[in-house]
């Protein structure tokens, strides 16, 4: 039953599917030999050229080579699907993947609309061909651990999560997605306004909170700023007469969206992206009532810690930034497992690992990890975000998407999974 | 017309109450000698003879020492009453007080009901006698920095403000309150659920983005985790059988809210104080359009700035904790002053600050710089966020406490007020 070595179709070869295909999936090719990328796709000649040029490097079979989407849908030989696209359109491909009866692992990202996630619910439950969204910080090292606390009881009972995308986007390249025609990100920032980009937060969020399997969201509400930050950076660094900078952005500089679960818990999300920002932070933040996990205090901390790493009544910051420490002792049996065997590349492992999880369900015949439901729902963000926004932050209704399987879907064990196999139908493993 | 020494009645020697007046007022007395207690007040006697003894050890003049506030009322000699009170009943304190012809600090809080800010508000325009939140945060070193480099341009427009109030309570101390029947804090977490203590970080928010002076909220949402800390902490600590682990407690843990303004900038806050967290945090954060102020990451950026401290794409920490360079490049000119005089004790400065602005207010006969309308619409956040809690988090409209005056109100220029006298009804000085 389970197979040795799988084919994969890998669909979009620009920046996100030429690191994944270099960092990740070419290494395994080399490395762990489980894997081939069979048939390579762009519309783009020269990213199919440069996603070639990769696998022979490292000297992985040469790939059927093709602009035709319909080409990986119809190759016999394929066993699952990659689609790296931009982000418009990637639900419809997964349906027609499904349809093909290929597994599909999409790039992370939201639907436009609803409908996409009703329908990719509708053909997964009539095909019941796997889809995992391929959120890669749900297998962050801090992220993990976080799991980990949570399985072993030391943050109590989770209440309130929060988390962000603090990422000030490279201007000059967003700019140059018009020049070049491109257009990925850009035409989202003038058209819409909204929460676009939740999933690196909001997966390892909903996975700890274990949404859809015996809580779920009910309610989320968006509320964007002014826009003013791409505006003012094309004004002082493109010229005032540039056209970038007498264009209006819909896209409020941040936003902030706040989730309401059935079990009482809230969740906050923040996208921070055009404005001048220092550092990266997706504000990973977990807070039970024995403890927390802060990636912003870059620490973990327990109530019943000795000091000084715990005082209800200290001030200051003498208390942060024990996060290294906590990783020796907490870390997820996954993480260190993966450490031990050497750490690869690709954003600290966490790509590395998220690639293998949906090969391994492959491997297997098993459902995936991140799942339908869990991609339906992360794909729902931008829209309901959007619909709020212009209601001027009116909570909105968030859809069950398993139709009230939620309440009988058991957890994954996340402290657990893929190393015990404990749960079959949940497999993954890193090697 | 300016007087050379005032004369306060202070009404209040709890905790906060006998902090002031330790470590600020009766230090102004001693040292400054432009200030003197003449009427103490409070209505649990042992507070009053701690009050009197922390005067005497001073040697500050005796006060008179009652009960009875009516007492402080009535005294002719009196020229400003300071209320440091519990949160209950403030605004009808501070209303007899303006009807009494006396100046008014209050400690800072929210009313129970928005009635009392209009109130408020009716009797402050029929008697023209100034009313102050002594909000001490407004007066720290990172706020005011942040005025300065608004002040010069150097955040560019203003788009998003954050801030928090993220500090564990001392629980022991919380249910402490209950068996000594004072009740300061206890049954507000016993019976409501909202942002009850907003202004510490709001107060230098309102005061940056110019609210009632050009700008005003518009809409409020709060949202309500699910209520778990206290009870978990008494079921810990206290025994399972004690009465606050069997108590139901209304407050949510974490509170998040979110304030829309007219010009289109939000505002987020979260209330943080019943589960375990290991630091103090304001979460003071300004996002402009060309900077940005940020306590978690102890930095402050601008745009052009060279690296290593800025470059947009740059990921991880290194961008970080430069705070302290920032203070001696860019503090406040009244923080820099205060500095050379040599700092007091009292949170850092601004507990000193605050109370020397009110005192130069009354000193001058001028209005307060943080005025009246400032502080019926601080006051008036709990009720606001009580109501949208109850909804879900359904938007609320802010009151407009100034009745349109808030389109031709000149902003205070927070850069140079208080040093040049520039606006002279918004005077404050340290010494």
């Amino acid at each position: 039953m389970k197979k040795e070595k799988i084919k994969i179709g890998w669909v979009g070869v620009g920046r996100r599917g030429t690191g994944m295909l270099k960092n990740v999936v070419a290494e395994m090719c080399a490395q762990v030999g489980d894997v081939e990328i069979t048939v390579l796709c762009d519309k783009y000649q020269p990213a199919v050229e440069g996603g070639l040029e990769i696998l022979r490097e490292k000297g992985c079979p040469e790939p059927i080579v093709t602009n035709n989407y319909q080409d990986v849908l119809d190759n016999p030989d394929i066993d699952a699907i990659v689609i790296m696209t931009p982000w418009e359109g990637r639900a419809e491909m997964a349906i027609q993947a499904m349809r093909a009866g290929k597994y599909v692992g999409i790039e992370v990202g939201c639907a436009m609309d609803l409908k996409e996630c009703y329908d990719l619910i509708e053909v997964y439950e009539e095909t019941g061909v796997p889809v995992m969204m391929l959120e890669n910080c749900c297998y962050d090292r801090r992220e993990m651990m976080a799991y980990n606390l949570y399985e072993q009881g030391l943050l109590g009972e989770v209440v309130h999560c929060d988390g962000a995308y603090g990422h000030e986007l490279p201007k000059a390249e967003l700019f140059n997605e018009i020049e070049e025609g491109r257009h990925y990100r850009i035409k989202h920032y003038i058209h819409r306004n909204c929460e676009q980009y939740p999933t690196h937060e909001l997966g390892p969020i909903s996975k700890l909170l274990r949404l859809n399997r015996g809580n779920k969201m009910l309610t989320l509400s968006s509320f964007a700023s002014k826009s003013c930050g791409l505006k003012q950076y094309a004004k002082d660094h493109l010229g005032e007469d540039s056209p970038y900078a007498n264009m209006d952005y819909k896209q409020g500089d941040i936003i902030n969206t706040i989730i309401t679960c059935v079990n009482g818990v809230t969740i906050h999300l923040c996208l921070d992206t055009t404005l001048p920002r220092s550092y990266y932070s997706r504000n990973f933040t977990v807070r039970g009532t024995k403890g927390m996990v802060s990636e912003e205090g870059n620490t973990v901390i327990f109530d019943d810690m000795p000091l000084p790493y715990y005082e209800g009544f200290t001030e200051g910051a003498k208390n942060k930034n024990n996060e290294e420490e906590m990783f020796k002792l907490y870390d997820h049996p996954l993480h260190k497992e993966y450490q031990a065997k050497g750490t690869k590349e690709g954003h600290g492992g966490m790509d590395w690992l998220v690639m293998r999880a949906f090969i391994e369900s492959v491997k297997n015949g098993t459902n995936t990890p991140i799942d339908a439901y869990d991609t339906a729902l992360w794909l729902s963000i931008g829209s309901l975000s959007e619909a709020s926004i212009a209601q001027g932050g009116a909570p909105v209704a968030v859809p069950d998407f398993t139709k009230g399987k939620w309440l009988n879907r058991e957890p994954i064990v996340e402290g657990k999974y893929c190393l015990d196999k404990v749960c079959v139908d949940e497999s993954v493993a890193i090697y």
